[in-house]
């Protein structure tokens, strides 16, 4: 009999997404957790968004716009492109597998970097693509001539997350500038920005003021970060008009739902929001930092970070972490599935939850460590 | 250079919604219109949902359960199965686009009928599938013997809409569990149940008690219609474990939002909404046909329907009849999209509705075959 599923689908480990803290709660009977394992934001959602999502709950049996008119034309007023350069997606994951849907088939292949978002490599797998996997330089950097290298005459879409999940780094304008030249043109590349709001760097760019140096380009962003709607899910594409209508031609016809549709066009508009969760999430990251500094003689240590979150290396197996920390009502992320097992990332929460973290994690790593030595 | 992308998205052409009411009262400069084009529940959202979704919006920043435990623990429980054997959706159109990426690469074909959903042979392009359609029989109704004839060797997947979205029509138990069982085991049996709970034919039966006669066999429903959710997007899919498995690999980790998987689980609770729902329907459907039946002399027709809609044939082309009753701020779908040029798709609103409608059409009908003759 014909087999169920062809071998890239067999093989295929599909993204883990971290528990619901209600989940993690009740498998441990505890209460009073806080999550710091998602890059939500902790300030909750944008409260224009909220209350833009609340005037059409008694129009949740009407279908959303399919064209996402209004989304799309705010979004393409705060970018000063034309509308008909944007595409929204359901969540900008979706933007993502879209592309990956329109541009590739299983005949090509994509490069992506190593330590970088799972989902890359899971939806061109799930294409039944061939992935290559460029290594980064130090500190967990993208290394984007190792990734312009790793380019074959059968490569079709590479990806750069700017800055970078789960590593939290980033690659400096005149880097991005060099790379998107030296990338033969026929190659789609997909810039995911979706922690572009936290960027402190100076020598940072968005590629959207890059566009004229390739056509096929392909800049993502997401609402699920700094404008608190991960719950809600949009994200949208910015890329050339000719890119954009062959995504539309493969995006379901209702992938933005009703509320979002409104409530990220509030959320854009949101600007005192976004400005109070960069300015507390940069109060976060100090307290953070120097909570870690204070364990480095534990064997703690981290990865400067333009996001919020931090890539934290701790002393022993990041899973033990993990567990010792959840005990505590205190929930991170393991990095083991990424191939950084000595990692966790911690989400930089209000200062309080910072707090709690260090806290928490100043008693559980003394037991680690004689646990180790034993 | 490389093409773009290749001639299956090349020529695919896209879905096409119905416009958003707001935008085609702009176009044309009237208010007051009422939409009987995308047949959506005119009593609304089920309030238990409403309520379930209100309660979250202040959780708009927390990603939603990539699992959706709770709603998928309230569809098992609905439908007497193992919550391991369903998968959820953003909409059942997505359902049916995982089930497509899944299970289907470019080598393998589908079978569709004529005049059935458009999503799924758009779905089935964009893999870069061929795809075979067999004919229906009178009136515009699945012919399951034609569908099994068009079945080859290289047929993976097979979609069967019970009831048909445009036409309404529906196909009897007795012949839907022949197919079943004729249609050769490696193939994928997709049975599209959307319209399911308007269905008053005592001889119809959900696939779902029809399960034991094939492995490869998935049912979806949908959140959109009766439950009145189709702006906030939820449906899913019942399957074997096996099927649901490699489907969740493809799935998108978030796809379904916070707020649809509470409000959809609360709406499938929402037993006396779907019941009064079901029963304006058939109050609208009545007085529809009552008022068809009086235009039958000005060559009006329709097909019976166990649907939220009818498929009204029209003297002249449905795209003039659509056109005039927009004037009249009616609107309603015509159907050249589908092939079927001589008809408009009518929503059962209100009755209020309906009667307007009927009134409208009894007004622009003699003028349109007046300029006909002309």
């Amino acid at each position: 009999m014909k087999a169920l599923v062809g071998e890239h689908i067999e093989t295929l480990k599909p993204y883990v997404p971290g528990k619901p803290i209600e989940e993690l709660e009740r498998e441990l009977g505890i209460e009073g957790s806080i999550k710091l394992a998602s890059n939500e934001n902790p300030l909750g959602p944008s409260p224009k968004a909220t209350e833009a999502a609340r005037a059409l709950l008694t129009k949740g049996h009407i279908y959303p716009d399919g064209a996402a008119h209004r989304l799309r034309a705010a979004v393409a007023e705060f970018h000063g492109v034309s509308a008909d350069e944007v595409i929204t997606g359901n969540g900008s994951n979706e933007v993502l597998t879209i592309a990956v849907r329109t541009f590739c088939t299983a005949d090509d292949e994509a490069v992506v970097s190593e330590y970088s978002f799972a989902a890359y490599p899971i939806i061109c797998q799930a294409q039944g693509m061939t992935i290559r996997r460029a290594p980064m330089k130090d500190p967990l950097t993208f290394d984007l001539e190792a990734m312009a290298a790793a380019i074959t005459p059968k490569t079709k879409i590479v990806f750069v997350a700017n800055p970078n999940n789960p590593t939290g780094t980033y690659v400096p304008a005149d880097e991005l500038r060099a790379f998107l030249k030296a990338v033969p043109e026929e190659v789609v590349v997909v810039v995911d920005e979706a922690y572009h709001e936290y960027v402190q760097a100076e020598d940072y760019a968005s590629a959207e003021t890059m566009r004229d140096l390739r056509e096929r380009l392909i800049i993502c962003r997401t609402f699920s970060k700094c404008y608190g709607l991960a719950g809600i899910r949009a994200g949208y594409g910015i890329a050339p008009v000719e890119l954009i209508d062959r995504m539309n031609r493969v995006r379901e016809p209702f992938n933005v739902n009703i509320l979002a549709q409104d409530a990220a066009a509030a959320a854009l508009k949101d600007v005192e929001f976004v400005e109070r969760s960069v300015r507390i999430n940069e109060e976060g990251r100090a307290i953070l930092e120097a909570g870690l500094e204070a364990l480095g003689e534990l064997g703690v240590s981290w990865i400067p970070s333009q996001t919020n979150f931090l890539l934290v290396k701790t002393p022993v197996e990041g899973v033990q972490v993990y567990d010792a920390l959840l005990r505590k009502g205190v929930i991170v992320r393991p990095m083991a599935g990424y191939g950084l097992g000595e990692y966790v990332r911690i989400s930089i929460g209000t200062p309080d939850e910072v707090r709690r973290c260090l806290a928490s994690l100043g008693e559980v790593l003394p037991a680690l460590l004689s646990r180790e030595e034993a």
